[in-house]
């Protein structure tokens, strides 16, 4: 399905909704608000499904992989080839998100969406899907990352992933990144969305040290100003984004239009739901903020998305790895509304 | 096995194990230290089960409940007569922590151990334990809250519990409370054993209002007046404390003294936490602050303790309910140095 016919599609969740859920969490045997943030989770989960008895299973990681031609200009800690050394540990899995999402009972889905040197898992191996919109982007330093088609191939290889995920029955999505360069597209994509400067938006990555800290915000500022004429999202997202980054706003929106529970990850895909969010509001909804990274720049993202971490474990590992470990904590709201006793069926007694 | 005994048993984690589970950690394919705090859980689970395939599983929650002399002052939100009628909710499966432990794959036992009315749970019962120093403590404002032989009983029902796990192979515990006012006696502990102010170790609890919170302090000063020549932790937890904290300390010590993982709760588990480090320093080595509960004393019970919590979700609920929610973590953080593939075996290249 296209784009815009997605986007028509996406519902806001109903208010009324939510105050029913917290009602209904308010007649709960334990002090009024005492679960603190897992109330809140629970209400929204609740009205996402539209259900008191909401299921926060099965849940599906999809990491989508992507190189940058930005990596030429040294602004990582590692080289270019690792992006695709890692799809094929993801393959094999034994990257972190593969251990993080076994623990949580997701399944892991892997995209490669446009890393430079070709992918060939194992034969028969069927969550490894190749939708390539090219062999990595064009350096943004120095003018646009991709073309409009590439644009829309890497977007639409987004929407199918959302879209097989709901059709499998999937009610909790997260999605991750894999690309070498990529928290240098992101700061870019975050500068031009937000107005913050790419000073304040720009960090260490996987780890840099000061110097090419410094060397990475010319970088994103020579970005910024190579691509001055990019306003409108997508116009961002083609013009300072990556084939990943444009995958994940895909499946979010799909994902939102199939009315799956969406959890956030770090600095890379909170870059994609700012886009996703400017497309359409309605999928703030459906968006929960899974931890909150120590890149800057994140920070700016979900202060902009007015959103509450669930977690700080102080993680900048990207790969869906912030989402997966939340993921048990919708499992609990979802318990917490759908197990407990109220006060009057357990014949306990209210606040006097 | 009686306390002293306990205590003689429990040895620290070996530095040793810590040093070689981080460079475990650091070989697999992931950025050093990008796992943030997730990496410390799973270096100390390493050490504690002294292997780098530690188990998270099989999992307990224990809940000791039991009343509180100081309700009479008028301290608490809600009425004496809860705690026996949250005890009934608990052996049917009806409260927060059994929602939220089903969530986390933990089971949960309930001690009573100084309910002021008797409970008698439905025959059969095999997860319901009656071990009870009292029917409640003498009001702490006016005097000693227990009697040395009533501690013993207490202290002794918490190793018997923390015992009883280790025998069914529990590999990780979280203990939690339910006592109507047992924040007043929590306050009063923790103002005892760290000097900090009763006003600035006293808050809302389950929810009072100003006028009540004032009245609150004013309690604890009283208490802390009432019983000024508790020094020792074991004076303090028995002119100040409660059955159910003193059961916690017992449990904690016990649970350490068999290598088990401990995750901590909020103001009340800590409370205990906080005499068990001090009758022995090194169960602090098994013990993991499970989340950050919004109580002003909670955080000067984890400066003390120096100690970061693994969530801060504004729960303020007690019952082991943070300690369960943090369990999953402990599981990513055990699969993390599990399943990973290392740098060499998967082929990755290392940072340039």
């Amino acid at each position: 399905m296209r784009m815009d016919s997605i986007v028509e599609r996406i519902q806001p969740v109903d208010r009324a909704w939510i105050e029913r859920a917290q009602a209904h969490i308010d007649s709960l045997t334990k002090p009024v608000a005492s679960l603190g943030l897992l109330e809140t989770l629970a209400a929204r989960l609740c009205a996402i499904q539209e259900t008191l008895m909401p299921r926060p299973e099965p849940r599906r990681v999809v990491i989508f992989a992507a190189d940058h031609g930005v990596a030429t200009e040294n602004v990582s800690a590692y080289p270019a080839a690792v992006t695709a050394q890692m799809v094929a540990n993801f393959v094999r899995g034994g990257a972190a998100i593969n251990a993080l999402a076994y623990a949580a009972g997701a399944d892991v889905w892997v995209y490669d969406v446009g890393v430079a040197e070709r992918c060939s898992p194992a034969e028969g191996c069927t969550t490894f899907v190749s939708r390539r919109a090219g062999a990595g982007t064009r350096n943004i330093a120095s003018g646009p990352a991709m073309t409009k088609p590439q644009l829309d191939l890497a977007i639409a290889a987004g929407i199918e992933a959302g879209t097989r995920a709901a059709d499998a029955g999937v009610k909790v999505l997260a999605c991750g990144d894999m690309g070498i360069a990529n928290t240098t597209a992101a700061s870019a994509v975050t500068a031009a969305l937000t107005g913050v400067s790419a000073r304040c938006v720009t960090g260490r990555g996987t780890g840099v040290d000061d110097a090419r800290l410094e060397r990475k915000i010319e970088v994103v500022q020579a970005a910024l100003r190579a691509n001055a004429d990019a306003r409108e999202p997508l116009d961002v997202l083609r013009c300072l984004g990556g084939f990943e980054i444009a995958a994940i706003v895909g499946a979010y929106l799909a994902a939102a239009s199939r009315r799956l529970a969406i959890v956030g990850d770090g600095f890379i895909a909170t870059a994609a739901a700012l886009i996703a969010v400017q497309l359409c509001p309605a999928v703030r909804d459906y968006w929960f903020a899974g931890h909150r990274s120590p890149e800057p720049g994140h920070a700016v993202q979900l202060a902009w998305l007015n959103a509450t971490p669930i977690l700080d474990l102080q993680m900048r590992l990207g790969e869906a790895t912030g989402a997966a470990l939340a993921m048990p904590l919708l499992t609990a709201a979802a318990a917490m509304s759908t197990r407990m006793a109220t006060f009057a069926g357990a014949g306990v007694s209210r606040q006097v």
